[in-house]
């Protein structure tokens, strides 16, 4: 049926710009009011009238096949293809023969070109339900604001609901009705704490029917789940569960990680992660300025990034430090932890001989559990104490159990790391690896390793050093002009999909290196970004988490300069996130998707 | 003699943002190189011809008596009076009677009006040498730029030399020059790694007189010291001696310091501290909304400033934040670290009967030091220390031979505190109180408090805690338009100030609340800042450091409103810097100096 469009109400109920700077003792900052007010760009696809199209050709030509297993455990999704939603009365003369980011010109985003939406499937108004999962991102509100605003116009009349807390609030009832008037003052703010969210999981038979019995008697027609690889995975055994049941609650997943590990041919970037690097390394930014005036600190600074180490890449190319940890790189050479800090010496006694005794550098938070030897190490530690019901005093005898090479390396190790592994245990008595600060536990060593060279004769340089952590403080700041327009846009886009009753697809936008208006929007089915993984005997159809390819363009870059940055300080401030003015925009997304697209490195 | 002014030469040697977009290869962010092209303005009378007057009312109608020892101390300094610049050819009309701040229309600041300065004092070329003493702040560059563009546009074919490396510089005679060309990449930019800086003193006699045959050897006819209150001392301790070996060379003062404690009634703020603090409250705000969406832990900020907790009482304003603990009340009221910990726990505790298990907590570096309980165990721990060779073992007795008093603070620390106290000494064998760390202290001592409440069935919340340290982040950003805006100001007005050969002033910036035009500019002496303080038996004259005033406007609006941030999330994110767009100017200073300047408190 068709329905004309309605802008969406985003009136200026809310303060303009001249008044705030008067009212400065409310909640409100100028910043954050003037951005309430700011509206996100919209691709031209989704501004006038489209229809969604099965895409035999996705942008880069290839569907993973899902191989039998895959088969078996999502028999009701299997025969999703990719969608792609195309302007309705022009997409044949503009996309020309391969439909993938078309070079035109940018059209009028605000107006419409009077021809109505025609849906295939849905009612005229529709109940939508939506939750966010997992640790917070950067533009998780304006994923809201699109669903919303997608309804607003489209189907008026229509119903939000935001479930509270995470998937927990879907299994506990706990939701919110989401409209344009409790949405405004969230637009373009960082956070979550419109509906907040949780770390609650949807997997167990009884909680697949709680959620089930739920989606009925809300009379859901779409469950929008924003998460990473395990809220995306959990999405598409939710949407499997749904169909299997015949209900009518399409699951359309929506990707969301600051730490960039969601990612694959279809989804270029996950939300967050632009804002996230974009943070950190301003503040990496400033410690390089203070290094180079101070000239007598060396800063290590641990960023976010369990699993893979994209984060940290992508804040050195940022910002050029003198050394970046990169964890795929030591996992896949098997370096050992002594390794690194002999790496480190290196380049520390290098640059002494150069007289310049500072210098930056990074790594990730999940290092110490990517090195093989620490592995190892940890391992049988949970072994010894779980074997034995160790008295504070009885560690030393506990050690001397260690075999020879993980021996080697715990004594390695300063002492007060070495205590921490042998007290430091959660409650199922294991080791708390996340708990070292291994930014601390370098330093420490390197300071070992250069006081010994010094008494060889081998570094005459002065030495110290400063540590930093930046994690939470990524996590909830204001969006980039990107996340913020790239999240409205996979709302709007999984307000689309839901309405075409598709489901088991993840909203996509591509082509993210051109104008926003020449964005490429679709959807693409979740299992066929799936894998079979073997995880406690069990096999278990799961979304991979993508880690920095070593063999990929953006490690490439890295590994070009690396060796230049060490030597040099060829350091580079990016400053804070503009909103307006001539850099707002020019620095639009990562280098790692600038890098990932295609785009060549010029070496100056 | 009449010079017409020359205007800087900047033109578009660098890159323009069209081009860096495409250059991301380069060690030049986006942003970096358009604050480079970034032209600062400048008050309306500094544009046109100007004179130089004495102020007979300055802007607070005060001036304190230099008392006798002062005038012992600087014999030849103490006829000097405070100066104004003024319109040459318009101020009697638009300042009207007071001559302070007057109300009058935004000038044409990039035109002149044609008419040629007049100065009093020097040749028409002049020589002039700078240096930055102390830790960075953001600005400094501008500084040295408000210097050269003042000697560029006023007195061409003058030389700017650059001392290297701090104070310790001019003794080394280790300097460069400075030119249009290798300033440019510097204007705006965070840093002081243009000449870099340093922590040396000019103050023993035979420092003096190198100083001064350097002054002589570069035939110098002034020298800018930009510095915290110690540097404008020392400043103050060199134009005397410059002045009384008949040298040429003037000595004028620039106040720098983050930490916001070189303030009085002629000095609104020093350069840096409105930056710094919006970079920590970006951060500070950014956390608060991570702390609302995920609804689980407290956060613990320690933040820079020793002597004084303007950052901390600033960065509350700025967040409103649940507690914020301020250095002056904790030694005015003569808070053991039992009652910090006690209200905390009280404070945890009423937010968990309202199912809120998080919040923020700001607090500044210098906090330990200010507990007098503290002060004391220290000392007499310091004491002990001097007089025992104490091994590693004999720490229990070392302990058993504390006073009653202190030896109940030693044991009210946590363990790991305790042995900082005990091991970590410098080389004088002194404890390094400066190396624990507050917040993690504050966190465990809560902790246990709190579990204490749990056993006691007072409290039934959960807790959990996080720590953050936000110091050297803010030290080297880029400057707001503000600090950029401010330094580019001061340093012209230095320039100003030794062409008409004055000494011994600071260079001065008022009613900074209005547009940047209506600043009024001059110099006032430095000696009418100072006062005379015992320290180690002698008496000394000194620009005493500005401790938070517990009954001014600033801390009295903290006051107001800090119970009810206490139990209300009313948090206020303050966003990234911005350069352009609405919001680049409308947050132009700080709320410290807004409340200073008189500005009402509206409470919401």
């Amino acid at each position: 049926m068709g329905v004309t469009p309605t802008l969406s109400p985003l009136q200026n109920k809310h303060k303009t710009d001249a008044m705030v700077s008067s009212d400065i003792w409310t909640n409100d900052s100028p910043i954050a009011a003037s951005r309430r007010l700011w509206v996100p760009r919209r691709p031209a696809v989704l501004v006038g009238s489209f229809e969604v199209l099965a895409d035999g050709q996705s942008p880069n030509g290839t569907s993973e096949t899902c191989d039998g297993k895959l088969k078996e455990a999502f028999p009701n999704l299997q025969s999703l293809g990719p969608v792609v939603l195309k302007n309705k009365s022009s997409h044949e003369q503009l996309n020309g023969a391969n439909g993938s980011c078309p070079e035109r010109s940018i059209m009028n985003m605000n107006g419409t070109n009077g021809t109505s939406y025609q849906g295939n499937g849905r009612a005229k108004t529709l109940r939508v339900g939506i939750v966010l999962s997992g640790g917070q991102a950067p533009g998780g509100h304006n994923v809201l604001a699109g669903v919303l605003d997608y309804l607003s116009e489209r189907h008026p009349g229509s119903t939000l609901l935001g479930f509270k807390g995470g998937p927990g609030g879907i299994l506990a009832k706990d939701y919110m009705e989401i409209t344009q008037d409790n949405m405004a003052p969230f637009r373009n703010q960082g956070g979550f704490h419109m509906i907040g969210s949780g770390r609650g999981k949807i997997e167990k038979p009884e909680d697949l029917q709680k959620a089930s019995n739920v989606a009925q008697e809300l009379r859901l027609d779409g469950l929008v789940v924003c998460g990473g690889d395990d809220s995306n995975t959990n999405a598409a055994v939710l949407a499997e569960f749904f169909k299997a049941k015949g209900l009518r609650t399409s699951v359309i997943g929506v990707p969301k990680t600051i730490d960039g590990d969601l990612k694959n041919a279809q989804v270029a970037t996950s939300f967050g992660f632009d804002t996230a690097c974009k943070v950190y390394s301003e503040m990496i930014g400033n410690l390089m300025m203070d290094a180079l005036s101070a000239k007598k600190y060396y800063h290590f600074v641990r960023l976010m990034g369990r699993a893979a180490s994209h984060i940290t890449l992508e804040c050195a190319l940022q910002t050029h430090p003198q050394a970046a940890i990169i964890c795929e790189e030591v996992h896949q050479s098997n370096r050992r932890l002594a390794d690194i800090v002999h790496e480190l010496a290196d380049m520390v006694a290098a640059r002494a001989e150069d007289d310049k005794n500072y210098g930056i550098i990074l790594l990730p938070e999940g290092l110490i559990e990517h090195v093989p030897e620490i592995g190892a190490l940890i391992s049988e530690l949970n072994d010894l104490l779980a074997d034995t019901d160790v008295a504070v005093n009885c560690h030393d005898s506990l050690v001397t159990k260690l075999s020879g090479a993980n021996l080697a390396v715990f004594q390695f190790l300063p002492v007060a790391v070495r205590q921490q592994l042998l007290l430091d245990r959660d409650p199922h008595g294991n080791v708390q690896v996340a708990r070292i600060e291994t930014e601390k536990l370098l330093l420490q060593l390197l300071e070992v390793e250069l006081e010994k060279r010094k008494q060889q004769g081998k570094f005459s340089g002065k030495f110290a050093g400063l540590t930093h952590y930046f994690g939470y403080e990524g996590r909830c700041s204001m969006p980039t002009n990107f996340d913020a327009t790239y999240c409205a846009t996979l709302g709007y886009v999984a307000g689309v999909l839901i309405a075409e009753d598709k489901t088991g697809l993840m909203a996509t936008a591509s082509c993210l290196d051109k104008p926003c208006a020449d964005w490429s929007v679709g959807g693409y089915p979740l299992i066929d970004m799936m894998c079979i993984e073997r995880r406690r005997g069990k096999d278990k159809p799961v979304i991979k988490k993508a880690l920095v390819e070593l063999n990929g363009p953006v490690y490439g870059a890295f590994e070009q300069l690396r060796q230049r940055w060490a030597a040099e300080d060829a350091y580079r401030s990016p400053g804070p996130i503009q909103f307006h003015g001539p850099t707002a925009d020019c620095a639009n997304f990562t280098l790692s998707l600038e890098l990932c697209q295609g785009h060549p490195i010029e070496i100056a």
